[in-house]
């Protein structure tokens, strides 16, 4: 399954000591056998960008991927020139073993910002990367796992033509630093559809803009976000454009609930879904502003459907708000209505791991869902020693 | 010194039976004796209003206050009509026992969200604290304490005239759901210098735009956020504006310094400064953003000056930023220039409680600083575990 998924994909995932501890991969190679090259990309909109995403953003120009090289161990981002060069250097060495231009290739990092990584080791491990590619559900999930930072478990997807003609497989990462700025994770998808790279472009930007953009674990945006689309063309089949960009958003959608499950410091999911807001733009903002609130998150950490602080946290944001038509709802248990107390809070059960939290406006039409986490002792703990 | 320090004044503290727990009073009133009732007051932005914050702007516009009535045990937000007629019935009885009408009573409350107050138990703590006004430092003292909700210290704070001529003083309660709406917390100030409505309406929005309104603990904004600044003209002195509103910025300076020191789960006082922003206003969205980042308040609870993680909360913000000119020093150690190491970020000790963050965009002449905390496992202790 996964990236290898589709046909014409081979991919690797190889141990190259960039990662100061344990021994699990860290280099990851995904190539595109062709005949098609087609390619799309969404980054990070932070205004500091990692070094691989400026050069990932200038390849993308040309609307072609050859191949993806992908390392866990550090971010590379802020650090300046030397690590530009650093992740040019690693695009021309992946070109040079594959046989194409550096510009088919794009690099994508994560870990530690602020940090150079080992090039020596990270070139050197592109050579074994090259050697190891295989075209295998092993080989994918190898990859998966390469990626993985403060991850668990690796991510994988995969979807297609009701028929089987076509299929459309990926991986994610992405455990923190997360908040949606167009993509907010490392996540590489792949289809042996055959694309145009317009459809491509708009089937990507869709997608995301419903799955990834919807996922918010911590308000933060990384340096380094990246979602890349490679079409391989290897099935001779060009399917409708809506056919799919559904399909393309069933695993994005799949992905993004995995690097939920799998977020720092977890233990609920949370759905928050605005409803009766006087646009879905103001639906989004309310949305946003709930899954942010710290307050919201203990509390929903402790299993305490403290209803109030989800009211405080719409009433604070940009989203219109009356509270003569506000409502909350915890676990279906309507708590609030007309911003005042209505049943009792105790049968609103939220000790299991999925909690849903939806917020009437009772304005208008406009709706939106966005997906977090509770704010937990392990969130504080895993990122309180992260880099020390 | 407090509430009580300028002449004119008299306060009280009992205890009501409104908080569940604990001796501690629950209820405070402070009165104004004249000569003159001058007042102001700025109110929390956030859209869902608590009962009291909609009767306290309705009595402000006569900018004219004889007494505050305030308590703990609950914020009588999100309780409706009942909510709001509770408020009114405060106002009345207090009015009532003074010998002054009701709408120059201001009333504020504080605690959980979503719940009425024992209606019964407050007008009879009205009674009770009539009957104790006093004068004197004991009497600021009591009222300043029954304020206080996840408080562990009352916050008081006095300045005045060089020459001895007037006084200003006052409390302030607020440990979470803290970030800049103009005002973010209960806050009484009093004077006895002789005021017009215009002068003390000016310095109070001049003196909390930049002590209040730049404290931010957790990013949430409250219901029930009031700061209320009553002149009694006892003095008989008539101080040049801008020489009242320093006093009155150092005053509220003080108490936002306390409120930081006392916030729930602090182990951490955090400073942040952008400087070299395209505006003041461009440095303030810089500097909010660093300081509601959950990944840098984590890092800094650690003790680490991950100093990416400030990179890239101020590359996420609205404030424009190039990387090529971001630096950032952290405790007067430079990390960072031109978004990439310099020096050895082990030399920055952030073991003690105080740390300073500098964030220098090397843009424009633009510069802010916003008060914050750590988070701290004892936040999520406190926080997942308020109303249950």
């Amino acid at each position: 399954m996964s990236v290898t998924a589709a046909a014409g994909f081979r991919a690797a995932g190889v141990r190259a000591g960039l990662r100061a501890h344990g021994d699990r991969p860290d280099l990851a190679l995904v190539v595109n056998d062709g005949p098609s090259t087609t390619a799309a990309g969404v980054f990070t909109r932070n205004q500091v960008k990692a070094a691989p995403v400026l050069w990932s953003q200038q390849v993308l120009r040309e609307q072609s991927l050859r191949a993806v090289v992908l390392n866990s161990g550090g971010a590379n981002a802020c650090t300046g020139p030397d690590g530009f060069a650093d992740t040019h250097h690693t695009a021309e060495r992946t070109a040079e073993v594959l046989g194409c231009g550096a510009i088919e290739v794009a690099v994508c990092s994560t870990g530690l910002i602020g940090e150079r990584l080992p090039i020596d080791s990270l070139l050197a491990g592109v050579d074994d990367a090259a050697a190891a590619l295989g075209a295998g559900p092993e080989a994918g999930t190898r990859a998966a796992t390469a990626v993985l930072t403060t991850d668990t478990v690796d991510k994988q997807a995969r979807h297609g033509a009701a028929d089987g003609s076509w299929t459309v497989g990926g991986f994610a990462k992405g455990a923190g630093m997360m908040a949606p700025s167009l993509a907010t994770m490392l996540v590489v998808v792949t289809t042996d559809a055959v694309l145009d790279a317009g459809v491509a472009d708009r089937a990507l930007r869709a997608a995301t803009a419903v799955t990834f953009d919807r996922l918010d674990i911590d308000g933060s945006t990384s340096t380094n976000d990246t979602v890349l689309l490679l079409a391989s063309g290897a099935s001779g089949v060009t399917p409708g454009e809506a056919e799919f960009t559904e399909s393309l958003r069933t695993v994005c959608a799949d992905l993004a609930r995995g690097l939920q499950a799998d977020a720092e410091g977890v233990t609920k999911r949370i759905a928050v879904t605005v409803t009766g807001a006087d646009s879905d733009a103001d639906a989004l903002l309310g949305a946003r502003a709930v899954v942010r609130d710290s307050l919201v998150k203990t509390a929903l950490f402790g299993s305490d459907p403290n209803w109030g602080r989800i009211a405080a946290s719409v009433g604070a944001s940009e989203a219109r708000v009356d509270p003569a038509s506000l409502s909350v709802t915890v676990n279906g248990v309507l708590l609030c209505a007309a911003a005042a107390a209505v049943g009792d809070r105790s049968k609103a059960d939220l000790s299991g791991p999925e909690i849903t939290v939806e917020v009437d406006l009772g304005l208008g039409a406009g709706t939106a869902t966005v997906l977090t986490t509770d704010l937990s002792h392990a969130y504080v703990e895993e990122n309180s020693a992260y880099s020390t």
